[in-house]
Parts: structure tokens; C-alpha cells; sequence
């Protein structure tokens, strides 16, 4: 059975703490949770590929005592639009321009993990004029997600084999459907090197788990991650070009990473030289740039360890605050 | 000298009858004139590819005593913005919905040319609900100008040669800027049966011409040929998905086309099969297509016919005016 | 179970009423049958793609006759090397060449249906000088197989979706092998137009036929049709260019053909208009090109009227005798 | 004028030390210069990107003490055909394949520098069986050339800009032909960091410099740097691949290369990390791979030190003597 035809059934998704409600974007009707006082500051979550809105879901109570959060499905994830063909990060980018105007209509932070942290950026540059206050970029796989980045590895010296065979035995739209030829192929169809790091990484499933395990693969079309090996995703967005044009202050986090001495992969989400050349080109653009290098923590911070992902948020709100007039 | 290089002194741009203004979409400032009484309905006037938005001078008086009219350039055209390496039609329509939020700020009629007339569709589609009353697709080069099509001839089949003549000649934001090169190349660098066809359609320059010949070309940024012909503009956006979510009345005027009978070359902007596919596909979409075929009018009819096409738009207006409860 | 993995077992394979032996070409071994006395005239058979060197078992005998037969698989075919990463049209045919010289030795007729008639026409224009007698291209998909032909539909237009098919429920290399998921998604995930086609064209399997159905596909890397579909088989290989070049006699027969008149889908290997355009291309080559056309005859003439296409070949030796001084 | 003006005047080559013939492969007539005895061992030449086989020339009187050496002009190269449209690895490689039967008709040694490395490589791999004897690789860009390689800096962070150039302001086929364009354009179009190593490894042009300055290119289709940067050339060809199938013994030598440390732009072949990875896969493919780094070595050991190379050249092959039975 596919996810496709469990959708048509009803039961791909499982209940969440928070309430889920929909808008209709025009070509996207988007699904957000919504959680903390109308009065607060607008705060925009945006998940990793293959995670939904509720990968927010511990970090959520913390921050709504702060701010007013609103954490999305992007297309192709959980419970918003599925578009076959259309998975770019441009137009990933303005969906959520589109979201700010109609779900929030008011100036707002905004927060991205993974893709979402490349879409926090895109939104640091072109964002509608008056839209975003500032961006926290989490663990943001700057050039090595793009196929010929200008600098460092790209996706296929980096995660894009596990992208990959996610697509090859789900499918776009998980049209195959072989959940259990994926298990089985995983030892063979990856390097080891990133076998090894993800055993190293990665807890065993557990079977009792909330959601349970692969959840989050379930809600997620794999024609998104064959967007990103391909190119088809961030092609005609490159990020030198994108870096150039950021206009408003960002927090960078940058966590666990390492290069495999003997294959060059890249374990994580981007290297230090890659960083750095990210760090530069913000502060070319004239803008500040705070960068906090997390060595020790996982690729979510804000899943894995999200006291210290709200703590990162609201240092960085603060030292806005001072210098606001 | 490159007109970049005349651009830095000044001497690029022409004046015309109607004042432009610019507006800050983020991205891209985009330059635009207005013409008629804030109090009309709005219409907004989408140029095609090597168009600025003077193209439609001779249609605006006519045009403005009906309706608010807003004839833009878009990204890579007249005076908005050039963004090498970002010319993509869902980054041009992005900008359009952008500058209907920002500028027209109300719901509106659209209507665009060739590759605005894509535009034109794009917006049917994927605009942000509320904001497009119902599009005017002046013929436009639906599946014509993608590099594979679900249908009939795609852009190497059709126009694509001269688009990548002149941005060898010319270059990238007009780099190489070799003009003579380029009239010296024409006739061997292109195929016989466009030739041919440029011959028979295409009127003597005037020297006493105003604007003078080949100014459109000069305020063109090059690189949105090679972005068609490479199909990097229209990756990401294919027409039979775009087409079965069009959500608005739709006038589709069809002009002179022609294939030539040896070589298979579409003369014109999409075949009689092809437009027949785009009214099944609207169709489907459950939405009303007029479709109007002018088979002795050339591709811009606002501009060597005003008066038909103000008479075609006001008509279907009317029609739309008819069935509004 | 996948192919790989049964093809460890030793179980792909089915007997056949010729011996098979391999050549070592450097990157592939070679798997071939022969037929014929060794003092005829040499020919080499090039089946199509998803057919091994056994689709010419029936017409074999009755070519053994008259010629010494070499029939072929090429690389990713039958027993022949898989090659992933590496099935172009260059590819494929330098692989023939070396074939030439170290199996054959000495000048050849060639004959080739659907892919191999591309390549035939490849040998046609780019073997090594001698090698080649004069060659007969059985129904290819000229132009048809590109992404971006000059002319005509190319094979998004054509047969693309029943490869797609093939490739993502089998898996480059068998990898995913899931025959079932194939058999229940064609329905759905094929075009309607090419369900009727096939309903219409196909005999419905028959449980005792030998070879068995589907064994052409299981001695198949699907990753063939993945390079065909994404343009990789045949980037670099232009057919203009390519039938400009062609330096030996030709005849080209040309089977069922339709158009399907509401997609514009190709249902055939190429239509008339792209038969006339491979005709004059040749004769501007200054070579002499035999067109026949076999309205009905399916697409392998040699596999479902052997007799008919060994007497189309003999009428044209004939010829070539009549004309050699 | 173009260089096809010019050389259809006849006055873009120039005379040379060596005698120049031809031979027919087929699809293209290949130039070649052959010095030393016809009995001594042979020894094939491979020059690299814009080079011609007068690269060699000072090399030749050297080597021709111990070796026939035919010294050849590739397809796009001097006076081999040029073929638009077909600059690929695997058509560069089975040229040679041609060639190594048609005019040197028995085992040989090959290498190449540069691209003509790469191809020295590719032979290693990929050659018919029972050609090569042994490789030299002469500072080949071994992954670093293609558009997404397996390991460190493709294209786009190495040599990339200046092939772009190249071919922009001279255009394919030499058909723009803008030289003073290109010159003036260097400073700007190419990124600082290759401008200053361009400074500082590059000789100011001699005026009275024999050959003269500038005449490779010449002899040279930009269309070749576009197939590289473009990835046209490469694609079907990834080097992991090809350096598992390595079947002969390999001299691989590495030069001066370093990493600007800002932009981590490649100034060099290759990275030692690249060449480690080369040596570690050839080692997995069960042969011999004898490295010598020559940090203070110029691209070209055989242009600027010529006896340095051949020194290098015959201590391999005197090995290669002592271990064959």
C-alpha cells in the first residue's frame, strides 16, 4: 500500500498537541499550527526536509511564551499540497511570502532547520520589503545542498545518497511504496561512510514512539529529495547570488559536521570553509551576521535539544531589541 | 560599449508619453507606467520577451479610457532590475504577484504577450486568490516555448535560434555587446526558414523610427534568451500541470502561425494542435476559454493592431461584466 | 527477489536455439549468437531497446541462408556488461565498432530495429572507414528518441512514459524489482492513449509462450530507459548532425504509425513528416536512401513477419550488388 | 574575422619542427606529428585543453631517442576536424581507440596532460583490449574537471571561469571571434583569486614568441570549454567508475596546486585529497599507480621542464621493463 492510498484511507497521520488549520496560497493550500498569544511577536518555523510542522513540537510551548509561532508543512510535506514538478526553492520561498501576508499580515521572525534554514535565508534576501525582522538560519546546508555550489561540497558529496534511495524505493509521491525493500537496501545502496555516521547518529527506532518511526517520512513526498540530487530544486537559486542580497540580521547555528578523510563526504550540514564563506558574504551584503558553532549537537537542534535552540532564539531577539531604536 | 557600460552613462533609455515609476518588490525594483482614472477597474499589461512596457504606448490611451492601466517591465526588461541567473517564470510570476499586492493593491484584469501571455496564464493559475479577475493570453507560446513539451513543437522547434543568436552576440547582460556582429551573423547564423519568414513579416528598419530600432534589444538583458533555450526559465513549470489549475475566465487570442512544411519549424507562437490542448486542459480545469483565432495579425497586437485588441479585451470584459451575479 | 539478484542464482536466463559466446571490447564482454557459413557475407543484427540478440531467433535460419549473422546484446542487454552511468548512443556504438573489428573482422552489413536502427544509422555515419557495407535501419525512432529533437515529437511525445514505468517500478539495474507494483501502477501511470495502443497492438500474454513473458525485461537494465527519458543516452548525439555525416546506402523501413490526434502522442517510432526530414537529410549527404513503408506492420518486423523483413533485406543487397562495380 | 575566416584564408596555422599528416577514423580526420624510430616502442601524446600537439615540441627530440611518438591533435584541436555538438570524454577516448589500431597498429604507451590526461586515464580504462601498455597521467584534473564529482572542487571551483570566458567572448566555432573583448573583459569576468595566480605563474606575452602568444587558441573550438563547463563533456563518464575498470600500470603526476583559502578555488589540477582518492581507487582496482608530486611543477611538465618529464617518463617505463616477465 502506498502513502497515497493510506491517504485516501485517512490514516497517514497521527494527532498532535497543537491545532492544525489551513490557507489557501493560490496554488498551495498550506498546513500550520499556531501557538502562543496573538499579541506576541509573529514567529515563522520552518521544518527540514522530511520533517513536518510538529518536529516543532517540544521547542513549541517554550517559545510560545514568547512569541506568537506559527510552524508549517511546506509543499510536499505533511498535511499542505503535494505538487508534482514544483518542488524549488523558489517557489518553496514564496509560498512562505505568500503565508506571511495572509496567515500572519504583520512583520515576523523567522526560524528554518535544514531546507527550511536555506529558506529562512532566501527570505533574509527576497522577502517582500517589511516581512521578516530577522532570520535564525538552523544548521542551514548552504551550498552543500546545490549540485555545483561555488564553494565545498555539494549534495552529492554530501546527504543526497540517502535522498536518493529514499526516491528509489518510495517513489515521487510514494508511488512504489516499498518501505520494507528500502529497509533491506540501506546497508548496500549507501556508503558506508554515511552508514557508519548514521549508527553513530541515529537511536534505534523505538517501538513505542510518539510519532512513531518513519512518520515523518510518511507525510513527505520523495519527489522532494529528487528535486535536490537533481538540481531541479535549486537551480536558478544560487546562493552566492542569494548571500549577496540578505537585508536583515541573522543568527547562524552550525552544529555537528565532519568530512570523512577518505571519501571527502560531508557528515552534516555544511563544512567550516563553507561557513566562513557564508560569514563573508552576509557581511559584504553589510549586514550583521552572528554565527554559533554547536559541534555537539545534532542536525535539529530544536527537536534534539530544544532548551538550548529557544535559549540561541532569544539571545539573538534580545541583542535586536537593544539595538532598535 | 556594452549597454551596461551605456547604462552607467545614462544614454540607454528613450523617453516616452506615459511616466514611469518604480516599486520595491524585494527582489527586483520593478519599473512601470500608468495610465486612466484610479477609479476604473485595474488592468495590468505584461510585456513579452524583448518588450519593455512601452511596447503598449499605442494601445494605453485606448486602454485608459476603460480601465487603470499598469504596463510593467519585468525582471531583465526596460528599467527593472537584471537578475543574471534568475530568470524563471516562477520567478517572474512571483514578481507579479508581488507588484499586484504592492502597486495595484486590487483585484484585476491581466493581460500579457508571448511570453508575458505565459505570464498571463501563470497568473490564472497560481496567483494569490482574490487578486486576478480574469487573464487575457495574447498569444502566447504555450508548450511552444518549453524545451520538451507534453505537445507539438517546443522552443528549438520555434523561435529558439534567434533568442540564442542574439545572446551570443550580445552576451549576458550584454557583455559582449557586439551589435554589428550579430546583424552580420543573421543570415548564416540563422535557419533559412526563419529567415525566410523575418523577411516577409518583418518591415524595413525606419531610421526615423522612434523609439529607434533595436532599442527594445538594448534594454534587454540577453541572458533571458539563453534562459528559455536552455529551458532554465521554464524548468519546474510545466504547461499541462499549469494549465489544469487555471481558476479564472480566459480570452486566448491565436495570431498569424505557420510550420513550415520541410524542416517542421514553427513560424508563430503554438500551433493549431496545441492550442487546441490548452482549451481541453482549461477545460477540464472547469473554467471558460474564448478562444479567438487572428490568423493575418502578427504576434503583438497591441502594438501593430491597438484598436483589435482593445476591441477583443473590452468585448471579453464585457462578457465577464454579463455573468458577474 | 530482483534480477541482480536472481542472475546470482543463475536463474535469468532461459536456453535459446543458437550457442552464445563473448568478446572482451575493453569496458564490456559482448554477448552474441552466430548463424550462417562463415564464408557469406557478414551481417550484424542490433536489437532494440528491452529485446536481447534472441528477438531475431526467428528470422536467424532464414538469414543464415545468405549471410554469416552476428546478433548481439548490447551493453545493459542479455548477457552483455551493465554498465550504470554509462548507456549513450556513442557509447553503444563505439562498442559496435570494436565488435566489428574484433568478432567480425572484416566489412559488414548492419541491421538494427528501434534503437539499434539508431544505431545502425550511427555506424551509418560514424564507424570506422570499411567497416561498413550499406545498413538497414528497421523502424527507428529517429528524432523521436531525443528529448529535443530538430523535428517532430521526441520522447516525452512518444514512448517516455512506458520506460518511466519500467524504470520506477524495476530500478536501475533491477534494484527495486517490484513486478507486481509495475503491472497493477501501469494502468494509472501510463497515458490513456498509449493503454489503448497497447491493448490493441499487444497480444495478451500467453502462459506458455518461450520465451516466457517478460523475459526480455528481466534480462533488461532498466536504467536504458532512464537515460533515454532524461536525454543522457543521447545528449551529445544530434541527429541532424549526425544523418548529415551518413556514408553508406541506406534502407529505412518504417511501420505502424499514428498519431494520437487529442495529446499529440506519437504512437510508432517517428511520423511521416520526421521520415521525410531523415530522407532529405541523407540525400544532402549525397547517399542513397531506400524508404519503405510497412503501414502495418508492427514495430519488430523481423520478430513478427521474419519472412517479410528478410526479404526487404535481400531485395536490398540485391541492389547494392548490382550497383558495386 | 573569425578563426574559421582566417583559417578558410589559410593563415591561422603556423609552421612547425615536425611533419604534420592525417588519418580517417570515421567520423573525424585526426592530425598527428610522429617523431623517432618506427622500430623503437611506441608512445602516444595527448595534449591538453587548448593545446595542440606542438605542445610537445620541445618534449619530441627527447623522447624520440626511445620511442616512435605520434603526437596528435584532438577532435576540436589544431587541424582535427572540429565537431559541434560531440565534444565528450567517450568520443575524445574512442578517437584514440581509432587512432592506436589505424596508425600506430600496435601496443603502446599513452599520456596525456590535463584533459589529455584524463583521457590517458580513460585508455587506462577503456581501451580495447591488449592497446596500452601503461599510462603516464600528466597532472590530470581527475574529478575536478567534472560538474559534480564524487570528491572535492568540480569545475565550477576550478578552472571553470576561464573556459567561460573563452567561449563567450570567442564563442563556439570561433564565431564571435572577439579577442580584444575577451582581453579587455579578463579582469573583470574572472574571479580575483585566478587573476592573481594568473599573474604570478603566467609569463607577460613575448612579442616575439614562436609559436606567438595566443596561438593555441587559435587553433582551438571554445565550444570544447562550454562541453566542459557545461558538463556536456563529462556526463556519462564519472571518474569513480572509470578509475575502478584501471587495467594497466599508471605514472600519475601531480603539480603545483594550492586552495585560496577564501573562495576555496582549485589554482591546480587536482587537490591532494583528489589525488589521494585516485590512488586509493586505481589500489581497489588491483593495479599499479606509482605518484609523484612536483609542487613547483607548472601545469605543463612537458612544455616548461621537457626533460624533467621525459626523466619521469622513462624511470616508469624502466620499471615496467624489470617487471615484465
Amino acid at each position: 500500500m502506498t502513502v497515497q492510498e493510506a491517504a485516501d484511507r485517512g490514516d497517514v497521520f497521527v494527532p498532535h498537541g497543537f491545532d492544525e488549520q489551513t490557507v489557501d496560497l493560490g496554488e498551495v493550500r498550506m498546513n500550520y499550527a499556531t501557538a502562543g498569544e496573538e499579541s506576541s511577536p509573529a514567529l515563522l518555523l520552518i521544518p527540514g526536509q522530511s520533517e513536518s510542522w510538529w518536529g516543532y513540537e517540544a521547542a513549541m510551548p517554550l517559545l510560545a511564551e514568547h512569541f506568537r509561532v506559527y510552524a508549517v508543512d511546506l509543499r510536499g510535506q505533511g498535511r499542505s499540497t503535494w505538487t508534482p514538478g514544483r518542488y524549488t526553492i523558489d517557489n518553496f520561498g514564496n509560498d512562505l511570502v505568500r503565508f506571511i501576508d495572509l496567515a500572519i499580515g504583520r512583520e515576523t521572525l523567522v526560524s528554518g532547520l535544514s531546507s527550511g534554514g536555506v529558506l529562512s535565508a532566501w527570505l533574509s534576501a527576497y522577502a517582500k520589503p517589511g516581512q521578516v525582522r530577522a532570520a535564525v538560519w538552523e544548521d542551514p546546508p548552504l551550498f552543500a545542498c546545490q549540485t555545483t555550489p561555488a564553494i565545498g561540497p555539494g549534495i552529492r558529496q554530501a546527504i543526497g545518497p540517502v535522498f536518493e534511495a529514499w526516491n528509489t524505493w518510495l517513489g515521487d509521491q510514494w508511488k512504489v511504496g516499498d518501505w520494507d525493500g528500502l529497509m533491506r537496501a540501506m546497508p548496500t545502496a549507501l556508503p558506508p561512510e554515511i552508514l557508519r555516521a548514521m549508527a553513530s547518529m541515529i537511536p534505534p527506532p523505538d517501538p513505542d514512539a510518539y510519532p512513531p518511526a518513519g512518520q515523518n517520512l510518511r507525510e513527505y513526498d520523495p519527489e522532494w529529495g529528487r528535486a535536490f540530487t537533481s538540481g531541479a530544486a535549486t537551480a536558478s537559486c544560487d546562493h552566492v547570488t542569494m548571500l549577496r542580497q540578505v537585508r536583515v540580521p541573522v543568527l547562524f547555528t552550525h552544529h555537528f559536521r565532519t568530512v570523512d578523510e577518505q571519501t571527502g563526504r560531508l557528515i552534516g550540514a555544511s563544512t567550516d570553509q563553507q561557513a566562513r564563506r557564508v560569514r563573508d558574504l552576509v557581511a559584504e551584503a553589510g549586514q550583521r551576521i552572528d554565527y554559533r558553532s554547536f559541534p555537539e549537537v545534532p542536525h535539529s537542534m530544536h527537536e534534539h535539544a530544544p532548551k538550548l535552540y529557544v535559549e540561541a532564539v532569544l539571545d539573538f531577539v534580545a541583542t535586536l531589541d537593544q539595538e532598535t531604536p
